[in-house]
Formats: C-alpha cells, structure tokens, sequence
C-alpha cells in the first residue's frame, strides 16, 4: 500500500465519446492515492456517472486494476474509454523519456577498438589517452610532461592505469562538459554561467600538421578508459586555481543507480585542496594517496585513474611491454621528435628544434620485480626511426583536392640497396600484425624483395599516425606506370602522409573515413616540394593532367637518380630469376 | 532583472574558517530574488557579521557579482570564503549531471559506417533496418513480407527512405524502449509497470544459426536512420491493439530542445486508430497519407520513415540500383533461399523448405520515369547465388573452440575447371569493391587463376553476411600444406562460415571481432559433417592433433575426388609456364 503513496502525476485522455473534442488530456496528482481513491477523483474530473461503465487502460491496453496501479509510473498516460478496445477518436500524447542507456559509455570502447584482422588494439586505446593529454599541454612554455604508469603492484592497491600530464587541466565546468559523451569541443559551452560559448577556434597550419589539436569527438577519454577497465577517476586543476576537481565515473555506479531508479547520468565533483587524499579511504585505492601528496609540484595537471582494469589487459601490457611501447612511439613519433623526425646520426641535439615533450611509461610490479621505465624518445625500433635513419634521401610533395580543403603533404624516402642487401626495414612487429600472411612474408623474406606487397605510406592526422589505414601507393610513384629498368628501386620507398583534420577519421581514431578515396580522385592535384618550396603553384583545372605527369616526371627522375647515386652494388634480379628458374 | 526570478536552487559551502566541521552545503531558494536579496538570505543563514569581509565564488572561482548572479543555474554550488583564493579546508561536493550529448544519436552512423577501402556503406545501413524487420517477423505464421520504399518522387514530398514489415510491432512501453540507444535485448524491460523484466530467451540453436534473432547492441535501426537522414519516424502497431504508436526523433528536434534548455531526451508518442492520418499536415510528408491508409490491411506492423535523406545517399541508391541491390541479397541470402540457398536449376521449387521471407525493393521516382521494383529473391547474380551454382560438390565442417562456446558450421565448394575455363565465379562488384587491386584483378583474370589471392570464406553471423570480415583459409585447407599436384585445385574452391552470436561483431555489424583469431586457435577442432551427421565426434584435448591431421585428410581427398570426378580437361599449369617463361 505505501508503494503507492509516492509523487506521482498521471495524464488521463477522456475518449470515451466518438465526439470528443479535446485534444489534451487531464494530468491528475495521484500521490497518497490508492486505486479507489483515484477512481473517485476520476468520476469528478470527467464527469463519469454513477452506474456508467468505464474502463481505464495504459497506452498498451492494459486494463488498469487495484494492483497494478500501484505499479503505475509517474508522468504515466492513462486512457478513459467505454470499452477495453475501443479505437481512440482522437489521437492522444504521451511524454517519455529516452536517454541513452549507460552502456554507450561504458561498452563504447568494446566494439569500437575491435581486434582488426589479429592486432591488440589496447595500445591504441592509451594513445587516446595521451592525445589527450598532448592537446592539453599545447600551450605550455616549460617541457610537456607525460606519464603512463601502470600500477601493477598489488601490494599497493589493486591494479590501475594511470595516465598524468602537467597540462592545463579543467576547470570543474570543463571536467563536468568531460564526461558528456559525444560532447565534442565544436559544442561545448565552458563557462559555468551558461551561454558563454567561446566558439571552437582552428589553429593555424603549422608542417606536418602537427597543431595538437587531437581531439574531435568527445569520445576518446571515456571510450579508452572503460575499454581497459570499469572506472575512470579523472583530478585535475588548472593554473592559478587553488582546488582539485575530482570525478569518477564507474560501471558500479551505473549500475547502483539504475537499480535504484536514480538518474544514471547524475554524478558529483569533488572539490578539495591541493593534496587533500582525506577522503581515500578504500584499502583498494590507497596508492591514490602518493599521487595525491605529488599535486603541490604542478601548477596544473590531469591525471586519469583508471581500475578495474581486465586481467588480460594486465597480461598483454606486462608481456608485451617492447611491442607496444614501439607502437605507442611509432603514432607519436613526430610529436616526440619533431617535423623531421628521430635521427639517429645527428650529434648535436638541435636543441633548438628539438620538440619538449617527454612521454614516459613505468610499469611498476610487485617486488623484487623491478619497475620497468622508459621515455618513448628513447624507442630506436619505431617504424619511422628506421624509415628515417635508413633513408637516404627523400621526396617531399603536397597534394590539393578539390572535395577536400584539408592539407596534404607527404614524404617518400629511398632506402638503397647497399652491399648486396636492401636497407628498406623490416616490420619488427611483422609477425604479430600479420596473421595471414605467413607465406608472403616469408616469401619476401627470401627474395628480398625490399618492400614487397607491403603499402607505400603510413598515414598522420594532426600528426599522430592512424595505425590501420595505409596508402598504398600512388599511380605516379607506381612500379606498374614506371620504368622497367627501376622496377626494383619502386619497391625500395617508404612514404609517410601528413593529414589535417578536415580529413575525418573513425570514432577510434584507427582508420580514416575516406582519405584514400579523394587522393586518388582524378581532381587531385600533387606538386613536389622542394627545399620547403612548392616548384609548381598549384594549377587551375586544366593543367591538371600536365601536373600529373609532371609529378610522376619528377618522381621518376629522382627514382633514378636515386638509384644511380646510392645503391651501392647492382642487384641483377632479372639474373637470379634465371637461376632460380633453371632449378625447377 | 526578470531572468533572476526563475525557479533556482543554490547549494552554498560556508568554508570561511579553517576549522570548519559542516561537510554539507545548505541548499537556498533563491527564486524570485537578486543579488542583494540572496545576500541578505545569505547573511541570514551564515551568520555574517555586518563588517565582515567575504567572498562568493562559483566552483571555479569566479567571484559572483550583481551581473552574473543572475546567470546562475540552477543547482549551482558556490563557496563562502573569506578571500578569493584561500584553500578549501574541506572538500565541498558538487552536483552535476552528464548525459551523453545528442550526437551519440545524429552523428553515431556516420562514423561507424564508414567507407572503408572505398565500399559505400549506405547497404548496410539498409541491412540494419532489414535485420530489425527479420527479428520482427521472426514469429509470423504466413509470409514475412519486408518492404524498402525509396520514394524518390519528389510529387509526393521530400525525399523518404521507408522500410516496412508484418512483423509484431512494438507496443508504446516498446516504442519508447527503441528510441534508448544501447538499450539492448538483454538489458530491456518491455513492460509498462517497471520491474517486469522478461530476460532475453536465447533462441533454440538452428542450422546455418537461421535464427532470426539479429539485434544485439540496441543501435542499429538509429544509427542507420542519422546515417541516411536527418530524422525517423516510426510507426507501429501490435496484434490486437487498436492503437497504432508513432514516433519522431529528429536532428531538428533535438537542436530546438537544446537551444531552449529543455531535456534533448524526452519526445512524444503518439496514440492513435488505425489509418488516422490526421496530424499529418506538412506538404513535404504526405506520402504518408497513402502509408497510413495502407494501416488496415495488417493486423501488426512497423513502419520506419526516415527523412532528410542526403543528396548523395539518393544519388547513390539511383544509380547503383543493381549494385547494392545485390550485395542486400548476398547479406540475407539464406534467410531469402534457406539454408541451402538459391538453386537455380532445381525446377521443382520445393515449397516445404522455401523459407517465408519477401524482401521487396521499391525505388520511385518522378513520373514519366517507371518505379523499379525488385525481389530480393529474384537477384541470380550475388555471390552465394553465384557460388552455389557453380559448386559441383562440398564439403561440410563444424568447428568447436575452447575460448567460445559458439556454434561454427563450414561449407566449402568445389568449382570445377570445365572445358577449357574455371568456373569460379567473378565478383560482379569487384571493381567498385577493390580500387587498388587493379593489377592484381587483371592479372587473375588474365591467368585465370580461378579465386586467386581472394580469400576462401565468407562470414554469416545469426544468418546474415558480416561483408567486411572474410578468412582467407584454414591451415588445413590451405595450398601451402597441400599436395603439389592438387595446387590448381586448392584454388577451385570457396566457402562460408556460419556463426551464432556468441562470436561477437562490432556495433556496424560490418566485421567480426575476434573470429579469425578464434578459429585459428591451434585449440579449435575441426570435423567433418556428412549428410548432416559428423563423422567424428569432437575429440578430447589430446586428439587434437590427430583431428587436424583427420579433417586434412578428408579434406586433401575429397579434393582430389573433385578434381579426377568433377575437372573436365587437365590444365597443365606447369607445362603453360614453361611457355610464359620462354617468352621472356
Ligand atoms: N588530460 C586532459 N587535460 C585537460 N583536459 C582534458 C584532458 N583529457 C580530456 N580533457 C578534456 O575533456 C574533453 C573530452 O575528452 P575525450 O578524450 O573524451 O574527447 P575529445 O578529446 O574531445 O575527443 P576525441 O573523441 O577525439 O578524443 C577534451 O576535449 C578536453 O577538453
Ligand atoms: N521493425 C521492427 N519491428 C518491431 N520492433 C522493432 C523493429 N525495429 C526495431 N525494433 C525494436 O527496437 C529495438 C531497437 O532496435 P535497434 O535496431 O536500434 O537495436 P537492436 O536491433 O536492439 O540492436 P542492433 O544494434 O544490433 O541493431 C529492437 O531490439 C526491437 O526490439
Ligand atoms: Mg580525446
Ligand atoms: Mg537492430
């Protein structure tokens, strides 16, 4: 009975007339009400007569009873007819209400990072997490400091990822705008008094795009951390202010307040004192305490605490460590070491050039295990360090598209054959990235065949890489439109693609929408640059043609100018063929 | 001054002292007052002195003034301090709330479908809302018919993508459940009354995994609408009910709700009878007219419209009827045939065993120009169709894996080499699929190397064809770990796997997850099925090996039978590549 008693509004549409004229219903305050009690009220609000027959339904045509109308919901819509099934003469509104369930937060990244054609995408799910943390620290003046340390030392709490940056942090508006899934910084509203809008504001081009300016959809910080785990526990302050803002998000409280018929999407912001851990008091978490007791070091910061996090994930990050800490310096490789990249050869530092920011990983495991620590400058493996330090010269180019307003450069670079062996690198993740392709691989391994059936360019947006779209090639940089004679020297390039992002990616920031598709558009226009100077401007459409050819010109000339110059012993693949062949 | 008279709740923390003990805030009414006025509540319920200096400040430390009081939502929390930067000496608690912001809904298509390598994804979109159609229909006793209306004649209003079924319709507790992105089958409660939860029942395990049952992440349908259009209405009916429900969800709506700082996430149902089309009014909607008199002729139905449909989404559809016609009936090709698909040259139609389902193709434009109207059934050149009539013989298999408890089936297909060429059959698509394999594709036809470097299987999940996963071959039937004299014939084959849901697909349903890793799993087992029946039964851990050296076996010789029994003419591949090489 006392369920029945709580605050409860229903709306009831009298159609029991064929005739009725009025279009909206009647809403009834039913608190403290029982089914009789409604019914009398009922009888005076409509008019009902004494012995009339009447039934009331839901909008299902549920006959409502003594019993079921304590089950009934507040803001419910009832309808008042003569019969159970008679049609409705007039339409009737019923108000509902239809926020997205919490499993979009919570299960976004789980079908959103799905394992493509055999690779662990948990890498990828960091890189979120330091695209973050990048766009943060964009304006700092001193060194960018980024930290991913995996706490995987239970005698210090359970186990967490946690990802830190002395960046700018967020004020409680901006920490709460945060957490709104899909809140994109193209609607976002910063201020805590509402209207103030700011308005998203494009940075200026700078080369290789490389603006840090990675973020897009308002998605990756929650995707990321409820792929490897089930809470993300965000502190933050920014400069000047004297309060942390402390949130947690977590499938538990989704989950506690469903139950309890709460608001799911309802949460609270701590906010404390710089170094205030009073309220860690969970056996679990107190690990907390230390990163709380380093915040007085930082003007601002942003650390994100992530638990719950899945012990495969756990494994994958102990077992792996030299894998994806490659696969992390490889996304960020420009950012780490600047628009031309890491070069081994180079004594002097150039410190001028050299970027500041420093992206540090720790790995910390119970002892005697000792914490693994590494700068991701450090990393000599990365695809593009050996891209880079086995080129021997480059050909740079920028490409205008007609359907695409966005900035395109690219680079290709010549590796030689030097001394009876190709110096094109190989893939030190070859075989883990490729499941299928055994029999290929092994192939290319034997004959040598510097590149292969591998793509020609890697791929950056806002100079990051977007690990699973590549470029194969282009027809003016294509064996098959090229020289016989340089057959060899078409599979001896690599290419790199810096992209802006006018050119979109997928939520997951792993492929691009449609790159590939406008690159290759006969509208497209490519010219080659030069000492950093274009050598044609760019052509009105009638020329495009000749700019084509004029590309593929100057790509051939310089193919084989490469070839003449760097490759230090003449392969006669044509010769070996023979050979091999008389075998048979 | 009128703005600050609204309905507003503030929540202050008094923190002047250090010794402060209140955790709580205390929560004010400040409706209808100013700044001075709350103030002089303030004095009131703080116990200000009259000379004491004292600060108000938002969360983020903007100190409030006359001005900006009034900007105040409601529910803010302020700080009481004595100075404009002193510490908190207690954490204070802040209300927010984080609904995922509306672009989950709009935009949540349009990064998930994306085009990748240069496929049009919009087909499967279509399939999202057939698969909705299939579940619904599931239970229908005479024929299902599913209906996609392109009504392209602009005499008849704007643009509309329909897509119709008899299936059982949605009540309006349902209808509401639809709308709740992520809302999935095992997470819904379909009753009126609250707690009433069904739990999903997982339907009986059934050939080929035919089960009807394609809903799993409770996004489809609404990713698929905002990634044609800009709003989907959805009209629905239940057996028995005299109500038809409509629904409207709209980009338009959710910007004025916004813009009006009302909840995005509520709407409207409408209750209405059958055929009143009434509320129809806008010129640019009344194709609707003739749908909802169509309302009578079905006892249940659903009917999705979705409008606002993108220029070149209308383009496409126009022009590339034939095109995505085909890849539909590929994806449902056997919920269209059965489960042994289409058979041309079967004359008898075999009623018994002809599945119930009619999906039927409308595309009208404006008059003089005909409507195109096709049955997906009647397409002879899709894939399966082409693959099965080709097939001389097969091979049946059943997969059984530790890690997932899902159901595998396997058919592989032998395409014999006949009077001088393959039958393999080509992919009418493959020019529009593969932008890049332009050398690799003529080459193969050149050759005539039957499936080439195409991998062998196709993948079905719960029946339906997930397009971009495919596996290219198991080590067992592999070329590489066959007979030397069987090589041309490890090409003459092509093959489907079937799978239930217990293999999980991303969101877009457009690739499997973790399939392929699965299945190649040195754990997974293979048997051999023969008139339905397995001729070994799964094998204890340790036989494992023996399985697999079992299911090569039969595999190698039922090759070899094709290849004595089934190949027409000797193709002496050797022997012609002697004569390409002595060309050179
Ligand atoms: N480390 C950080 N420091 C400061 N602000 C941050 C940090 N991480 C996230 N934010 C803020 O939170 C917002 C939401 O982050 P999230 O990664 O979820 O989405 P996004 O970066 O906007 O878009 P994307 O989906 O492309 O990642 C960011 O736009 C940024 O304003
Ligand atoms: N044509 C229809 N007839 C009856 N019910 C439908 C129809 N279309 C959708 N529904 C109901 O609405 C729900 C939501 O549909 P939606 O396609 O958005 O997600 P889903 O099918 O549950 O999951 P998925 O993301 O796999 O498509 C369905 O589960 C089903 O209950
Ligand atoms: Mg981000
Ligand atoms: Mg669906």
């Amino acid at each position: 009975m006392e369920a029945g008693r709580v605050n409860r509004r229903i709306r009831v549409y009298d159609r029991r007339s064929e005739n009725e004229q009025q279009v909206t219903g009647k809403l009834l305050e039913t608190s403290g009400l029982d089914f009789n009690g409604f019914l009398k009220i009922l009888h005076r609000k409509f008019a009902i007569r004494s012995h009339e027959t009447f039934v009331l339904v839901t909008t299902d045509r549920t006959v409502l009873d003594f019993d079921n109308f304590e089950k009934l919901q507040d803001d419910s819509t009832l309808h008042l007819l003569q019969r159970e099934d008679q049609a409705l003469a007039l339409a009737t509104e019923e108000s509902i209400t239809f926020k997205p369930h919490y499993n979009t937060l919570i299960r976004s990244g789980m079908y959103e990072y799905y394992a493509s054609a055999g690779q662990k995408p948990l890498p990828y799910t960091l890189a979120e997490l330091i695209d973050n943390s990048i766009s943060a620290t964009a304006k700092n003046t001193g060194v960018r400091m980024i930290e991913i340390r995996l706490m995987f030392d239970e005698s210090l709490g359970k186990p967490a990822v946690i990802v830190l940056d002395n960046g700018c942090g967020m004020t409680s508006k901006q920490l709460n705008n945060w957490a709104v899934y899909k809140l994109s910084k193209f609607f976002r509203d910063n201020g805590t008094f509402g209207s103030k809008q700011e308005g998203y504001v494009r940075p200026d081009p700078v080369p290789r795009s490389l603006n840090s300016d990675i973020s897009y959809f308002g998605a990756g910080g929650k995707q990321a951390a409820f792929y490897i785990g089930d809470s993300a526990r965000m502190i933050t302050k920014t400069v000047g202010s004297p309060d942390v803002h402390e949130l947690v998000i977590s499938k538990e409280d989704f989950e506690r307040k469903e139950k309890n018929k709460e608001d799911v999407y309802s949460g609270t912001i701590k906010n404390r004192k710089v170094g205030d851990s009073s309220h860690v008091t969970k056996d679990d978490e107190r690990f907390l305490r230390s990163l709380i007791a380093e915040e007085s070091a930082k003007e601002s910061f942003t650390a994100v605490i992530i638990m719950g996090v899945l012990p495969d994930h756990i494994r994958f990050l102990k077992d792996n460590f030299a894998v994806w800490t490659r696969q992390l310096a490889h996304t960020f490789h420009y950012y780490i070491h600047g628009v031309n990249g890491k070069n081994m050869s180079s004594s002097s530092t150039n410190s001028d050039h050299l970027p500041n920011i420093d992206i540090q990983i720790t790995l910390r495991e119970k002892p005697p295990r000792c914490p693994r620590v590494m700068n991701l400058r450090e990393v000599e493996n990365d695809m593009q360090t050996l891209y880079i330090n086995t080129a021997a010269d480059t050909f740079e180019f920028k490409a205008y598209s007609e359907q695409n307003t966005g900035t395109v450069e690219g680079i290709i670079r010549y590796h030689p054959f030097l001394y009876d062996k190709e110096t094109y690198p190989e893939d030190p993740d070859a075989d883990q990235v490729s499941l299928d392709d055994d029999n290929d691989d092994n192939e290319s391994r034997v004959l040598h065949q510097a590149r292969g059936k591998r793509p020609i360019f890697n791929c950056f947006w806002n100079g990051r890489l977007i690990p699973y779209t590549t470029v194969s090639e282009f027809d003016w940089c294509s064996q098959s439109k090229g020289a016989k004679e340089l057959a060899e020297c078409y599979n001896r390039v690599s290419g790199v693609l810096f992209t802006d992002d006018r050119f979109t990616v997928s939520t997951n920031k792993l492929t691009f929408i449609e790159l590939e598709l406008i690159l290759k558009n006969k509208d497209t226009i490519f010219t080659r640059i030069v000492n950093g100077q274009e050598k044609k401007r760019s052509a009105p459409p009638s020329l495009i043609k000749a700019q084509r050819s004029n590309i593929q010109k100057e790509f051939t000339q310089w193919l084989k100018n490469c070839h003449e110059k760097l490759d230090k012993q003449v392969k006669f693949m044509g010769h070996m063929e023979t050979i091999t062949r008389t075998d048979v």
